[in-house]
């Protein structure tokens, strides 16, 4: 319960053969049958920012109601592309800093790392991050000679801690960065998968309009096929560049992009071109399947867990409930850290993560995360079980060492 | 003759889904028909240093004489991820600086230039890196405190130069490194087109042996498809990491990658993967048309230049006779720069790239670079029938003007 990648058991290669002659005959279509003009724009090197910006554009206004220029989106090498751009153009010298809601998705501290930029940590609370204090950070910062270019944020469903913000949150959080001059960088993997029934909550970018204050950094490895490998950035915001040219956003990441990987693989584009092709630029009704199935996992974890740990029970084990995403936190009476996982893994055969590892200060929590997403039922059932035994035991020997003590 | 594109006439999109096949059959083949195996191969997130490694492996043993484990191999996206992974790893403080020769191909410094890396101009001759230069500038450089942590090289054809470096050339600068304790990065994407009767001579890697002196930068753009936008780095070092911990360097750089691209689309690796399994993990004939048709390229440039402008012939105008590779440089009687490249796309439509580009300082030279490689004989017919009149119209203004003052 450890790897947070997407359920396999739907995928199928003969879907990669489709896609990418529906996408051909896109580009067969468009050019009027110009079969060099199909082969040059599959083959050769191309277009920096990429070559499905439209049909991205036509994704992101179907599926949530963003509204953006197709020459605002940069296709990257998976999200985490999008994200090292966006975080090494915004990062001019050391006094630019990012915001983080702590716990954070590795990814993001590692590409700020990755581009040297400092990270100011914020808190979060059930509903998300916590605004009092973002708002305390940021003029901490700058006080101390900081410029918070931007904070990090998954507004649904949040990894590690499953959190969502409700639509006043979002607008606050917007406006927040409106008063204090940085960006939001919207990172939304989870979202399409929220329950089928269930009405949602406007992402930030929707919300954002004509303020331009939030670049939203999408992935279409959960959706689409992850072993395309292929993700985006919708950067609409006019800045200078480091030149003094004022320009898009967007045309800077791929100036940075041109001495990263120069241009997203144009194969890999037209695989995930065919798939948003092939469902009419919606992906929503696409994940049917795969939303049941990761809603399912969810609620069944949660019963699971409910099982072996009632109310008022001993050990106290308590977790979050989330209303979707790959993840469900777990507080138990002990700290967790990398040796207890190892004797997890060697003893019980059960993997989790560690919470600290979302922190990045090496110091153990009495936490850790529990992935859904890759198992069937019968496999939750048998981690949950395996997962059970492991705290009953450590709860066990914490008795019995403050027995000794 | 600006774009240092392939020739893609002989793309042919069936390649993809062919190619595709074989290296799934490959995977099915070695997993002993294991169905989810192959598609988590291909379809899931995969292994950070990549899926295809085995195979590079084979292909450099094959065709190059490189002969490495395939653990040191790096899976990347384009040789430039591999060069800036490189780089980046490299790269601890702001001591740590690249030495280069100039005229250098601008993905280099750019690449350097993202990993905040300072470079060290070295000069080259016709015969490619100037050695005693390269001494000088790495002594000065430590009596500075900085630390050249590497020399980057084109061994083969450089990009703009076409210059090679013979063989003893090749084994004093391996042992330069050893000497003063700098990496070799050796790029290589136009060795493979050298003439098809020709000797090769060695690459670096080749010689260095358990030296392990060399990080070879390998590119499929040129030999493979580019639009499969797959590269790789040999990195077979053992070095101390950041936190002190030895490692393979392809380890090192692998924890880079993790943040920057997570790992390389296998579909895009499986396209490359397939066309290596088709050729028996030689590139060399399956790139017979190709080769063909670059050298007869060069050889067209070279009796055009000379119809044009025989010997003792005013305007003096003279350029290189590289053996191989994509370019041709020139020298004029004039110093070339963007604004007279414009005039002449607009007045002669014909585009080149001004040398100045590849010294990053903005100096104007009175030399530019043509590109042959995308172009047909007739083309390069045409192309270079207008160069000659832009020169001529250039240095009948240049007369004019001395006339006047």
């Amino acid at each position: 319960m450890a790897a947070g990648r997407p359920y396999e058991g739907f995928f199928d290669i003969n879907d990669v053969h489709e896609y990418l002659r529906i996408y051909e005959s896109h580009v067969r279509s468009l050019s009027g049958g110009d079969e060099k003009q199909v082969h040059r724009t599959l083959l050769q090197y191309g277009r920096t920012k990429g070559i499905i910006h439209d049909l991205i554009g036509r994704n992101l206004s179907t599926d949530e109601g963003i509204h953006v220029d197709p020459e605002s989106i940069v296709v990257t090498v998976g999200c985490q592309e999008a994200l090292f751009l966006t975080l090494r153009t915004l990062r001019r010298d050391d006094r630019d800093a990012l915001i983080a809601p702590m716990p954070c998705y590795v990814g993001a501290t590692g590409a700020a790392a990755l581009a040297d930029m400092r990270v100011l940590p914020v808190a979060e609370h059930t509903a998300g991050i916590d605004l009092e204090d973002l708002e305390r950070v940021v003029k901490e910062a700058k006080a101390d000679g900081l410029r918070p270019r931007a904070c990090y944020v998954v507004a649904d469903f949040a990894n590690p801690s499953g959190a969502s913000l409700d639509i006043d949150t979002r607008e606050a959080l917007i406006r927040l960065a409106e008063k204090h001059d940085f960006l939001v960088l919207e990172d939304n993997p989870y979202g399409l998968f929220r329950a089928l029934d269930s009405e949602s909550t406007p992402t930030l970018k929707a919300l954002d309009g004509d303020r331009r204050r939030v670049v939203y950094l999408g992935s279409y490895a959960k959706t689409g096929l992850p072993g395309a490998r292929i993700g985006f950035a919708v950067a609409d915001q006019r800045t200078a560049s480091a030149d003094g040219r004022t320009g898009l956003l967007a045309d800077q990441l791929a100036k940075v992009k041109s001495m990263l990987t120069v241009n997203t693989s144009p194969i890999a584009q037209a695989v995930i071109g065919g798939k948003l092709l092939a469902h009419r630029h919606s992906l929503r009704s696409a994940n049917a399947r795969e939303t049941e199935l990761y809603q399912g996992n969810l609620r069944h974890a949660l019963n699971e867990l409910a099982r072996h740990f009632p109310d008022d029970s001993r050990p106290e084990v308590t977790w979050n409930t989330p209303a979707g995403g790959f993840f469900v936190v777990l507080t138990v009476p002990f700290a967790v850290d990398d040796e207890l996982l190892m004797h997890s893994a060697r003893r019980h055969q059960v993997l989790w993560t560690p919470l600290h590892h979302f922190y990045g200060d090496g110091r153990p929590r009495r936490q850790l995360r529990l992935s859904l997403s890759y198992l069937s039922p019968d496999e939750i059932t048998v981690g949950i079980n395996r997962l059970a035994d492991f705290i009953r035991e450590q709860c066990d020997v914490q008795s019995l060492q403050k027995g000794i003590s």
